[in-house]
């Protein structure tokens, strides 16, 4: 997956990917109408809108972006309802010739990781292979250590699969426990360590390894360090755009021929109409594509 | 929650949780039988074969046991039938007057752990409130911070619920990071701390807040130091059982009450009349009532 992801972003000259994290207020009136009439105010509803939204922002950013990225949780806040858009969006992302990276960032000891792994290569029932959820990648929580991590290389390994395990996190709070310096290091770095060990065992062809890192744009210096530090790991960056960080920023992030990082905006770009007063809530997808363009152009400068 | 739990432990001399995590392996041939039939080599037959294993096994143990734990995982393995199984099985549990803890282990970004705290706090449409999952607690990671704490504060606070954050888990390679010494104290120390600090923010009435711990039963010297540094935070104890820690090893995670924990074992109980030939696979749930009772003994013992 990060192969055909770097392959991807070379041939779109763009390293964006956009989250699809829709929320209910991001609803344009129309769409939210439209879906309460038919659905009632029901969790139904708000999943069909989802999914309407989600279809027409990828139709508009398909040409331009090698990928996107849900936040499972935006979804699962809906119940089953919220989960079927999830899966449902994935489906026409891929169907349109987009990767997939689910934000799930799950993590457990492993009888229970082997069961999450289901995300990545589908279960078996009585001989029949079902591919439930069928995301390209998903996010990875390592506090719990290679446990929660070792069940999802064979499906890297067997359907050319990816995860993003978390080593520097965006947020501010992040630092609580990412930050405490043990042994001379912050704790980052040492989960950066055992993320560049597990990649070993699941290398991909192009230099990379399909075990790659989620590292917050917003702490450049601690991104620089990173990139030195593991040059065999692919890096999902979030926290550009509404999170304060641009490509100014996320410079040291790439690789020295420019490769080596997909960038992640989600309220950015989704949202976008609600910032540009020059498009009303009808024209939110080509809001959503001149942000796109708008951050290739900002991303085309440092990568 | 923290509150009702301690109640019903007292009342029922058990601070035994039964972990209800079914695999497919797990299920008697009656039932897999019947529902193959019903429902077809599916994933909606695995979901019923769930919610009927679940069903039998929480008549059997309701008048012994105060909570329930669900592995989340077990059931979003099988996609939406699977956490459909999922939140029927919650359903039942607490119409049967159980108390249930969501085993989720999610965390993230602010923004994003608003949308998961719907798991507690249900969500609003259009002036419709809606308790989707509905879960009495669910268990939380602490490797992004308080952001990701933060926003199911107001669930445990306005709905009595509580969250369980991982502080020192039981899998063998919790270690890697839980474990790495920062400023003289082991990682998971530094988070234990945290925990405790949030946890003032969320009081209960009997000396202990809603904010919990998950503290695994496999290592005793540290669940015993918790217990000394964590004196206002209950602890849920996994690892009991299949995982190797018995009575013995746990003594000192109780307060000197007698109080303070709940200590879940899920195959060990479950999946008991697959060790136990003296049950038939048609009596799994009796043999899971044995179970129950043999680790109660064995808890009496101690707490």
């Amino acid at each position: 997956m990060i192969d055909q992801l770097m392959k991807r972003i070379e041939n779109l000259a763009n390293p964006t990917v956009v989250g699809l994290d829709p929320t209910y207020e991001m609803m344009p009136q129309t769409i939210r109408d439209e879906m309460l009439e038919r659905y009632g105010k029901t969790t139904e509803a708000v999943g069909r809108m989802f999914l309407r939204f989600n279809q027409e922002l990828i139709d508009h950013v398909l040409d331009l972006v090698p990928a996107v990225k849900l936040q499972i949780a935006m979804y699962e806040k809906y119940g089953i309802e919220g989960l079927k858009s999830y899966i449902q969006t994935i489906a026409y992302a891929k169907e349109k010739g987009l990767l997939v990276i689910g934000d799930i960032k799950r993590g457990d000891i492993a009888s229970t990781a082997a069961a999450y792994a289901a995300h990545l290569g589908g279960v078996e029932i009585e001989g029949l292979q079902f591919d439930l959820w069928n995301e390209d990648a998903v996010t990875l929580n390592p506090y719990m250590g290679f446990d929660g991590i070792e069940p999802f290389l064979l499906p890297c390994n067997q359907y050319d699969k990816g995860i993003f395990i978390l080593v520097k996190t965006s947020n501010p709070s992040g630092k609580e426990i990412q930050d405490l310096i043990a042994d001379g290091r912050p704790v980052y770095e040492h989960t950066a360590k055992l993320v560049s060990k597990w990649g070993e065992l699941a290398m991909g062809t192009n230099g990379y390894s399909r075990v790659a890192a989620v590292v917050g744009a917003t702490y450049q210096e601690q991104g620089l360090e990173l990139r030195k530090k593991m040059p065999h790991t692919f890096f999902l960056i979030p926290g550009y755009g509404a999170q304060g960080a641009s490509g100014e920023d996320i410079k040291g992030y790439f690789d020295r021929d420019g490769r080596g990082c997909v960038v992640n905006s989600s309220r950015g770009i989704i949202a976008a109409y609600q910032k540009d007063s020059k498009f009303g809530a009808h024209r939110f997808a080509e809001a959503a594509r001149e942000a796109v363009l708008v951050m290739k152009r900002d991303l085309e400068g440092i990568s």
